[in-house]
């Protein structure tokens, strides 16, 4: 099959990679849609030492399921961390730390650009109808927005800052605007304002950003800049949310957490299926982030549209392609 | 008076620095003994511009007290944070982070290593006759360490790891001990194991912490070395208290903290009236950390005492010096 392949840093379109061989308890899924993430962006770049098909946002529908053939068919999203369900961490039920996990083409586990993928069944979760494809690949991030609110107990008199409207930042903008009473937003392009404005969330310069102002900071722009400007927004005793994986080290102000007694919590993987709910239910559309879809022949392409400075989504649909193989 | 003088950077005895002269609501304190903390260190190191008599950690008894006078007489230790009273932080329990507050020795308010100091009546807490003028020094440093129990619920089940076990690293042993299954302790200096083992605390080499095997570590030693060891130590999910000031940035992988969900949270002062009861009930006796005693005219020599790698707790003795003024 045809898959988009990292290794060494370098990314290549491969069209002779072997399908996967589904084990006892997994099922074969026929990639329908795959988005491109940042933390694609930055393996990459770099971030971590990865060889593999990349792609962890997807849609399809299972095609072979040995051990529960009644689900062929089904139209699926699934949770990357293929886990052990034995280590102390599945069994305190924070599976998503599990200390053997693998991850779908993040960690140790071919991953969605390519037409097939493989899942543990358990893993894959069936779409109602009324969340669409398009929609249906957002299921992931919009998961890991909703863990900032698994993680921090948003009060309704909290003001929130979200530095960065990406690919992420625009799904968090989403997820936390309903239930604060104030959030602000930091962008730097115009599209991404746009859209966010599109939804009603209020997006300000950060130089009107009064100092020590904020009580919950979300920092999703990954950059330097932006810890420095969550440091320096947030209130004492309030919270700083990392939504974002970076390369290399990032300096920080430790005396201004410890005399403000600052909170700083890491955010990763988040629920399914309130993200099913929300996108279902119409809540929350993301589909206008979208700003292309390429076959995975023009993969590469995809991967440079979706690198170039304030790009939203970038869709690959493997189907399409199938028949130049 | 006499006191010690911290300016540009350069500290200096000063003979004839004026005598506080008490507001109304405030009191009058004559200092008994003052202990030198880290915080006094960094502060002639440059890490905050302050300006004035230094030193927080006090014991001493109220001379004048106009709006009170029959506390005239009292043996006392007071809390450092000098608030408002009226700010959001204040109304909402939260004094010790009043936007307007001035703190001992610290931010605008000249400090303890005087003759006298001035403090509202309100900040100054009355001590039972079992706790000692040289124990009650301690309890503001042990009041700190006592604000990790305020801030992180440590389970009978939790694994602790003490990075740093100088002045403040051995209170916060011997608060952290007797609540978790295992408090393990990385120190430098053989006096600092050797009082550690006898109040019964483990002090292993860091060469033997496993990689995320620890739920919650306290980094006390204010070097970013401690901060990479924290990180590395600490569990997915797990939290890192952070307890020192650091003069400059330090640098931090904060991808590890994204991808393993971390919480970092920064501990300043703690509660005081807990800490007297500790001592008084003698749980913990931290005498055994007086490694000097000085007189004011000595307070040079003191300092210089405190600052020598893996010092204990040096005590200034400002009644000492009265007859030479």
């Amino acid at each position: 099959m045809r898959g988009i392949w990292l290794e060494d840093g370098a990314l290549s379109l491969r069209d002779r990679l072997e399908c996967p061989k589904v084990n006892r308890g997994e099922a074969l899924v026929k990639v329908t849609l795959a988005g491109i993430c940042n933390t694609d962006l930055e393996l990459v770049r770099g971030y971590y030492p990865y060889t593999g098909i990349l792609g962890h946002e997807f849609v399809g529908t299972i095609v072979e399921a040995p051990s529960q053939p009644s689900r062929v068919g089904s139209r699926v999203v699934g949770e990357i961390n293929v886990v052990c369900g034995a280590c102390e961490y599945c069994a305190a039920g924070l599976s998503n730390h599990c200390a053997e996990r693998s991850v779908l083409g993040i960690v140790g586990r071919d991953g969605a650009f390519a037409e097939f993928l493989r899942l543990p069944l358990e893993n894959l979760i069936e779409l109602p109808p009324a969340v669409s494809d398009e929609a249906a690949v957002f299921v992931e991030p919009l998961a890991a927005a909703l863990q900032i609110r698994e993680q921090v107990h948003l009060k309704p008199e909290h003001r929130v800052l979200l530095i960065g409207a990406g690919k992420l930042g625009q799904l968090i903008g989403r997820v936390l605007a309903p239930v604060v009473s104030e959030l602000v937003v930091v962008a730097r392009h115009s599209a991404q304002v746009e859209l966010l404005e599109k939804v009603g969330v209020k997006v300000i310069d950060e130089a009107i950003i009064g100092e020590r102002s904020i009580d919950v900071v979300v920092e999703a722009s990954g950059s330097s800049s932006g810890l420095d400007l969550a440091l320096k927004a947030v209130k004492p005793r309030g919270t700083i949310v990392l939504k974002s994986t970076y390369a290399g080290k990032a300096s920080l102000d430790c005396s201004r957490i410890v005399v403000d007694e600052v909170t700083l919590i890491g955010s990763r993987c988040g629920p399914f299926r309130p993200a099913i709910e929300l996108l279902g239910k119409g809540v929350i559309d993301p589909t206008d982030m979208v700003i292309g879809r390429y076959g995975l022949a023009q993969g590469l392409e995809a991967f440079k549209a979706a690198s170039e400075r304030g790009a939203l989504k970038v869709l690959l649909e493997p189907g399409d392609v199938r028949g130049n193989m």
